[in-house]
């Protein structure tokens, strides 16, 4: 076993070590089980591996509550072996998502915001049987200082009467102090949040736990599951063009401050190439509140162009990892990580004025988003924050390439096929063809806007005559759509390949 | 003319009185207006009627921005005589829902707590030219007292440079005192909202504007447009018992305290039913923080149930309204107004964790709503504040009767046809036929829950008949749908006349 003696700082606890097998003897069927980790950052893995291989000979499932996607470990050794009952929230295994959409695993698709307090509330069915938790390491108190991830933790350990503590070796000691936490009361108890500015620190650098409520410590040497970015592609690029200039000139027109307003920008490959179009910018001074610090960030705090970037996990690539942990000493300066309900509070977005850049899966010509559901039943991932943020922003963008699937596919349809986030809430759309600016205007514009600055060429003529026929069509209609046409791209892509006629 | 002399206590400003033609000959072509009212409540009725009579002669338009819906002195007379270029937020009037629909009327259909921020940061299209404002009198430093509404009044004053008042003599002077006027800093300035309970006061009980500001003064003598409720049917009495009995439930589960917690109720007959179902139940020391306070709330009052209400506007019938002025000197003890920035701000409302309850045109088996379009493409009213409180309340329950048009139209169906509130947001259904809980759930749990729960029976068997064909012909589905089906009860209901087979 490896020695974790010198991270378990009180001696009497160091009595409580035990093997990830003897740890996840403890789990019953059908626990509610909150975990640490956010994006595959800070979750536990070997109480998870054992269980999981402990589920092979006596097969049981629990409900597992995580931050959001966590590593192969946790969702994917679990999943694979039918032990997950119940889930939530956010996702990104391949072997979870199988289960979600074979209807064998209860999906429950919270806004990330939202999913601390919903299972406070009880509103999950039940409490919290125990939590299991990834630390660097524990103090004399027995409160624990997390790794690369906030997420729900401090929520789950407050709730849990009994806690599993995974202390990672992996982890560097670094990490202590980059952390804020800060629990809120519940209704109608709750304070003001009281963070003004990205780096206002409002709670403490350690989770409050105790001696008492730690059941178990088990020793761990997996490293978080980092997985690479695409490279910067030419359609990112050019998407971060498009919006690089679309802020210089709201920055002209006295709409922004010169160095913006805090951003935050979604998980995934757009969202870092984004990020990083910043690092070639004339842009200064850039404040980030957001959910996933990757590597985009650490350009940016290497070009010397970052103020500071408060988010609730570090979720880089392997490279990215790596020099992370190599110049910790420098990011510590500028980074911190929050509770989700903090990092994506609706709060502190509208109060702070973010900037939201999130992916779309595909939105439609009156400006509804869909970033879940693939042809409106497939689920992809989840929502995550992008509800929290899209809704509260100061300036709500949504990215897409124009097409996928080799252009089969139009990222832009007539409607769409399931909607996440309405027209009530979207500001901005991107795709590599152009920006269209959607505010103040009525269905009717932001069709037009929207089909002429962001369709791809191919699909253009194909939505403005849906639009056209929809108007006359309809004789009074404030969004005009003809009902039974309305999904029809999908249809057709669905039985043909293609969404192209 | 009215003598108005005793409501401007600034003895200089009273020269600044004028006729309602004298002051809408100030308004120009293409300007941006900005007007106090919110529901038919608290709007300028004088100066409106006499620019819709200049209109007719000398044909021009304006953008209207409002607080949510006004009465008929105001949109309507504009609409009649084209008036209206671009409207925001909510409304309900039918000539400009006539205008809107026809594709006349440009309508940035908004959030309600967005609104006035919206317009403050630029994005309706320019800054505000001119606020035409009613209220009760002018105090001696130039500062107005609103009416029966506080809508976006105090961010429109604060933004114009020029300010048209309106004073009505039918509004009593007993209103003075009952607003809380305070509009927050934009971003990076702004502060934590500090309002922690409802009945909190944190701003003034005037608007401020000071005397150089103020333009014109106008008299009026027309009373608010108000409309009278329907009777409470049996139907909104079913759902009314079904509510209570759920929250007697959460309480004995103990996941609410035993005077509830802040309701919200929509604008309407049903919300209106569904407040005064409290009035003959055990509950009591009921708080209120909603948009609107109607009937049922002063019912609350004289029962002794109430403890306090905070609204942005009294909107009552025409004999609640009669009941509102001569009790008002009971009422001001317990009823509040505020800006509608703060009665719908997404930070108050989560913090205090309210019970929303607003009304779904039509909602879907997997739980997303829609509260705007009538078969997908026709505006009804506008989405008000549903989302401000649906996103952020502490339990969301959206409610509607299960059929309507005599039974033809099925308010559960497979997909919305529009949706302005996702399956992210919603928690609780009620029909007159029951409720469905679907906290915790996954789309194929939440389906079976709303057919089984909900839907009228002659409609359950078609809803059930779909989920079960969707599960089949999706292999890998989240959310099973039959995607060239999923819309088709609208398309029959539109060829046919029913959405039965």
């Amino acid at each position: 076993m490896i020695d974790i003696r010198d991270r378990v700082r009180n001696q009497a606890l160091q009595a409580k070590i035990v093997s990830a097998e003897e740890a996840a003897a403890f789990i019953k069927p059908d626990m509610n089980i909150g975990v640490s980790g956010f994006t595959p950052a800070g979750y536990p893995k070997a109480v998870p591996l054992a269980l999981a291989k402990r589920m092979e000979t006596e097969p049981f499932s629990v409900n597992l509550w995580t931050g959001a996607s966590v590593g192969k470990e946790l969702d994917g050794a679990l999943a694979k072996v039918g032990g997950i009952k119940r889930r939530m929230p956010y996702q990104s295994n391949k072997d979870l998502r199988a289960g979600i959409n074979g209807g064998k695993i209860e999906y429950c698709d919270l806004h990330l915001s939202e999913s601390a307090q919903f299972a406070r509330y009880g509103f999950m069915g039940g409490k919290i049987d125990v939590a299991i938790v990834e630390v660097c390491a524990i103090t004399e108190e027995g409160h624990l200082i997390p790794t690369t991830s906030m997420g729900n933790t401090a929520s789950y350990v407050q709730s849990a009467d009994v806690v599993i503590v995974e202390v990672n070796t992996t982890q560097p000691l670094e990490l202590e102090g980059m952390h804020d936490v800060y629990v809120p009361l519940d209704p109608p108890h709750r304070l003001p949040i009281p963070v003004v500015k990205v780096n206002d620190r409002i709670g403490t650098t350690y989770i409050p736990c105790g001696v008492d409520k730690i059941k178990y410590i088990v020793p761990c040497d997996i490293p978080d599951d980092v997985r690479p970015f695409a490279p910067l592609d030419e359609n990112s690029h050019r998407m971060s063009e498009h919006i690089l200039k679309f802020f210089k000139d709201e920055i002209k027109a006295g709409r922004m401050p010169k160095n913006l307003l805090p951003l935050q920008s979604g998980v995934g490959n757009v969202a870092n190439a984004v990020i990083s179009g910043f690092v070639d910018s004339d842009f200064t001074d850039l404040e980030v509140y957001t959910e996933v610090i990757q590597d985009g960030m650490f350009d940016l705090a290497d070009a010397g162009k970052l103020k500071f970037a408060s988010g609730t996990s570090f979720s880089p690539s392997p490279d990215g990892l790596r020099r992370f942990y190599e110049n910790i000493k420098d990011y510590r300066q500028k980074m911190m990580l929050r509770p989700q309900e903090i990092a994506n509070s609706p709060e502190v977005a509208r109060r702070i004025g973010i900037i939201a850049m999130n992916t779309a899966i595909e939105f439609d010509i009156y400006g509804n988003v869909n970033s879940t559901h693939i042809m409106g039943s497939k689920m992809m991932n989840g929502i995550g924050g992008s509800g929290d943020f899209a809704r509260n922003a100061y300036l709500t963008c949504f990215f897409s390439t124009s097409t996928a699937k080799d252009g089969a596919i139009s990222a832009i349809v007539p409607m769409c096929s399931h909607v996440d986030h309405t027209e009530h809430d979207t500001d901005i759309f991107v795709t590599e063809i152009g920006l269209a600016d959607v505010r103040g205007l009525s269905p009717r514009e932001r069709a037009r806007k929207i089909i002429n600055n962001c369709a791809h060429p191919d699909y253009r003529p194909m939505l403005l005559d849906y639009l056209e026929r929809a108007e006359k069509a309809t004789k009074q209609a404030h969004t005009p759509h003809i009902i039974n046409e309305a999904l029809s791209w999908h249809s057709r892509f669905m039985e043909t390949g293609t969404m192209k006629k």
